[in-house]
């Protein structure tokens, strides 16, 4: 079924199906960029594409017609956090040029504990929100377009860094990076673009791509956006969803700590004893009774080196149970 | 010092060290990609490129003014087996294509016990052969460009390849391909290519690039080109050179080996075990006193998964040294 009749303006929760699999097609086989004439019935056309192949020839027309490229990679389940993510890569690449966001979650960085399959989804709102918020391209590749073949003889190759995943999430997580590596590289080279988005609260992760990009030469440039937050703090995050209402006034005690170690620090004369202020933030996280620390650690914001001594400027993360809900934060100190 | 009066016709035997300087300040500033007013006095006229940033530049202004380019990366001491490379570069991408050519020695790929500091070079021989084979730009980053800070802090990400690189060469030289992948990754990332071109020499290499090149999805097309041999069969290579008189006949052992592999397969009703004739070749190869023989396996020339029964179409590769020279060879049987 194909939709194209003139002043018929679908919206594609009902027929999504079909303009997916239009936008694909034409992805594939459209000579021109702007030969969109289904899509032109939109202000705000946004294209589907699900297939790597059709996403990497549109990235490569792109670059072609120096188009500048805008790129935000995320799991989906989108918040304002994704949605800062997403206007900031427009103010990079002007009006005019292409905003992509990916919606992919990427099984090689999840444990075979962790939440993989519990991890929230809903693609009909995400889409919404990103046609709202001006992408062009939401790519939308399943786990077959991106691992054919993982049985033995497919998939081999994996980008891994080596210092900057040592500790914190990469000690609590061994696999995670090595996961996250790969599938940043590949988006990389799928949708070519000339500046791509991290958020800021995945702070280990933005450092490890900022060090990836650099150590294997990516010809882009990478921008960390700042941490969205909720008004009592609580750093925005698809996993918030998995917070009971017993548990969700509990989540702040991570922006609680934060807050307590930057208080401490501006107010320090002298540099404090690292293992000394995470006994009282410790003991601060102690007294919600859903909460239990995994890590707290400061350390250099760029090099991610832990500091014995907690100045101005050091850069504090943590991760803290609360409940069956594992919540991470971060934020640089005075 | 800078040559550009018109009538000069500077060999870059004389002036090379201001030439390259000339290119690379040319290649970082000047804004089109014709713009060569000193090389116009060339009729093939051979860019010399040693930073990264330039390459890089350079390679996204090709693929915004959509013109293909064809990559053969080497670590130099070129031989007619590098040259049958760049002919076969330039008739992928066409007469107004652009073929560069990279020569860097990646200490990366060479353990501790190897030949990093002996391996041969001889970078003047190298330019004249370049520009003779019509190469456009040739690149010659220094350790310091490719691998920046490599102290603490300094590069820490690799590609890694876990399937293909566990035999053979992977497993008589266990860091070598991690160093491979990782400086191709690299490279392909500076170069940008449509199109590169590896030898058949290094089979196993050839089918871990393009694995590598498949699972993070670089957009480019890899080319196999087969090897080129001495008149008596021994594969060209730069490491020739240091072959002595005695054992230079010697050498020609790996060649006779896979000549006579070829005719037990080929004259063959039946499967042949491979145990048995690795025995016989391990035999033939013993008459030959300086030779010693590292491995020898049969496999599927794709998968590389080794062959317990050997029909045609199998492939057959090994490693030999010939005094303290490491020798390998390969090919297809039947």
């Amino acid at each position: 079924m194909r939709v194209n009749s003139p002043g018929v303006r679908p919206g594609y929760c009902v027929v999504h199906i079909c303009i997916v699999q239009d936008y694909e097609q034409e992805a594939v086989h459209v000579g021109g960029l702007d030969r969109r004439p289904f899509l032109q019935l939109h202000s705000a056309p946004m294209r589907i594409v699900t297939s790597t192949a059709a996403m990497q020839r549109l990235a490569l027309r792109w670059r072609r017609a120096g188009t500048r490229v805008g790129f935000v990679p995320t799991m989906g389940y989108l918040h304002d956090g994704h949605l800062s993510l997403l206007s900031r890569a427009r103010r990079l690449v002007g009006k005019r040029g292409i905003i992509v966001a990916s919606i992919y979650v990427n099984p090689a960085q999840f444990a075979p504990t962790e939440d993989l399959s519990a991890y929230p989804r809903d693609l009909e709102r995400d889409r919404v929100l990103c046609r709202k918020a001006g992408v062009d391209v939401l790519f939308l590749p399943s786990d077959a377009e991106m691992y054919p073949g993982r049985a033995p003889g497919g998939h081999s190759t994996h980008v891994i860094e080596e210092q900057l995943s040592q500790g914190m999430e990469g000690g609590a997580r061994p696999t995670h990076f090595r996961g996250v590596t790969t599938v940043v590289a590949k988006l990389f080279n799928l949708v070519l673009p000339d500046v791509a988005v991290f958020g800021a609260k995945d702070w280990q992760q933005a450092a490890i791509i900022r060090r990836m990009t650099r150590d294997l030469n990516f010809p882009l440039r990478l921008v960390v956006a700042p941490t969205r937050r909720e008004k009592d703090g609580l750093a925005m995050s698809s996993r918030n969803k998995y917070l009971s209402a017993e548990e969700r006034p509990q989540a702040t005690i991570l922006w609680r700590a934060l807050k307590l170690a930057k208080e401490v620090v501006t107010s320090s004369r002298t540099p404090n004893y690292a293992d000394v202020l995470k006994s009282e933030l410790a003991a601060l996280i102690a007294t919600q009774p859903a909460a239990r620390l995994d890590y707290l650690e400061f350390f250099d914001g760029e090099t991610l080196q832990p500091a014995t001594a907690v100045t101005r400027g050091a850069h504090m993360a943590l991760a803290v149970f609360i409940g069956r809900t594992r919540l991470i934060d971060n934020a640089v100190l005075g």
